[in-house]
């Protein structure tokens, strides 16, 4: 029996890997003989905890940790995240640096101002519309961490290269693009990544958080809002997203296994965003990039029909040939066609020829 | 093929009604027509909506919930929840008063505490190490709001009717027995429950908190950790456990279709805990029950053997047979039949028969 598939541009939750997926229905009701399955088992069962560690230790391989960072598993998204870097990271009396790139920067930067941290703007794009990188940054030596979001899922932007911090520990927001390339892991303080686009389903979030900054939490946080209560129990103090974990572990077995690693995968992911990239550049101006070339995404392609009545129809017509998630953000209309590790680079191709022949006849 | 399953006594992450999973795995790659996997689809897809809504409406019809109560799914467990509920409902300047019957209403105490709240214990069974529900409850009618804990699960004990609190709103953690039987849900101000042992996969809790608790939340709460952040938006301010909420729709549509309700599952699960409670108390000395017997458990039949050296092959033994997740809380050691709603009546009637088989050739 054939099952229908669309072409999955969703910027999350999003495509996953189609041959987890079909490993996850194989496995469903018995995973890996316990006559059980994932959602059944105990989070203290010998076989959960081999998925987790397994997980925890392809994180560290992809990336290239060292000893000092410590890889949990959080709940509440990066949205909670949001309250977590301040609360355990930013001291009363203490600042911290953050880059305004747009909605999540400037949520993370709500949010920390919420909870009465001191927080500077040592950078912004909000001057054009957060459509380009801050290419400098008025960095304050003494602040407690610089943040920053890697990449911009609204505006269709992203960091090429990460700014040197020095003594500043790096904190940054990957949900939207951890794992989709190299990054100079050593260099961050913390990075922390809701799942559901680059990494598995939603409900859980990754954490990788250096160890000489877990120090500064005060005692009388909320528990589950401690990082050390994950560090400490190897995130197992309550029961954690079993399930979500388990196809993280998945995922990540294939971005190891089958795709080799995250050269590989910025190799592929390059030539996914360049392929549409193309299109827009070559449309004699049907299409439109909304972000600035320099800091163009290659997780979140943002574009506009120069005719923007036409958007309505070519959203209709593309959902209808199967290429579904293409709508930007309600905060700024227009198209987007996220690009995450899981779209193929067929699933591409086939919106590139949608695109050409659309505006060719649209 | 025929798919190898055991019978499933795990105290949670637990047992989930088997057509439910079977569901699960058949739409896993094409959700209801949309060409993408559940944990793929966009939450603000009208599909996803659609489940979101349907979990809620048939929570509100199973518990028989007016228009004062809202339903809202929570990340982090009831471990968070332990902080939400004194954050969200116990201002500065006021007290609440809690009733300590184990384990985890301990951590619900400490947790209040250590967040500087003032909290009273009013009743508890520490005295005989929590082996009863406590008869009288020493209530400050002055108090935000009374705690407790429905069900034990590590001494295995169950409040078989609630207190009267009058003006004073009964809050309960019901992880562990909710929708297990039918409660007078209008009198309590809030519930909350962990999914994994009665709802679904563990990654989510379902809350329901009456309106007129939620103006006592001072505005500097992080913004995940307010109620009103989930009853404003219908539990989509940000990216929810599609996945776990999908299925916690499953479990729902199968308590109310399959089983016919509360008062039908109520019936079922009496006769279940009554079966084995029976072998016990018909053993002869050989096992013994550890909670008091007007207070024993519902949900986990907590036992012992009076020859406790023979506790771990009875465990080995009951494994082999098909029989797992019988070892009791590794506080408490000895032996635990977690009977929540999804285990069959037969798989209860195949360990009784172990347990009988065992006591006799033992």
């Amino acid at each position: 029996m054939t099952v229908h598939r669309v072409h999955n541009f969703n910027p999350g939750p999003a495509a996953l890997p189609l041959p987890v997926l079909e490993e996850v229905r194989e496995s469903f009701l018995d995973f890996r003989g316990t006559g059980m399955s994932i959602v059944e088992i105990s989070h203290r069962s010998k076989e959960f905890e081999a998925v987790l560690n397994e997980a925890i230790a392809r994180i560290r391989r992809l990336l290239g940790l060292d000893a000092r960072h410590h890889v949990i598993f959080v709940q509440g998204g990066a949205s909670l995240q949001f309250a977590m870097v301040p609360l355990n990271l930013l001291p009363g009396g203490s600042s911290a640096d953050y880059v305004n790139t747009g909605t999540w920067a400037t949520n993370a930067i709500r949010e920390a101002r919420l909870l009465g941290k001191t927080v500077r703007v040592a950078a912004s794009s909000e001057d054009r519309e957060f459509t380009y990188i801050p290419a400098k940054i008025d960095l304050d030596p003494q602040a407690a961490y610089l943040h920053l979001t890697s990449n911009n899922t609204i505006r269709g932007t992203q960091w090429a290269r990460f700014p040197e911090t020095g003594a500043v520990p790096l904190v940054a927001d990957m949900s939207s693009d951890i794992l989709s390339r190299p990054i100079p892991a050593s260099r961050f303080g913390l990075i922390y990544a809701g799942a559901q686009k680059n990494l598995g389903p939603a409900g859980v979030a990754v954490v990788i958080v250096r160890e000489d900054l877990l120090g500064r939490a005060p005692e009388t946080l909320p528990t589950m809002l401690r990082y050390t209560t994950y560090t400490a129990k190897n995130s197992l103090y309550n029961t954690p997203p079993c399930f979500a974990i388990y196809v993280v572990e998945r995922v990540l077995a294939w971005l190891e296994e089958t795709v080799g690693g995250l050269e590989a995968m910025a190799a592929i992911n390059r030539r996914k965003a360049e392929t549409i990239y193309a299109v827009i550049d070559a449309s004699g101006g049907f299409y439109r990039g909304t972000a600035e070339p320099t800091s163009r995404s290659q997780m979140n392609v943002t574009f506009r029909l120069v005719d923007a009545a036409r958007e309505a129809r070519f959203l209709e017509e593309a959902a209808r040939a199967g290429l579904v998630g293409l709508k930007g953000h309600r905060s700024v209309g227009g198209c987007r066609a996220s690009l995450y590790n899981a779209v193929s680079p067929e699933a591409v191709e086939t919106l590139a020829s949608f695109m050409r022949d659309f505006a060719k006849n649209g």
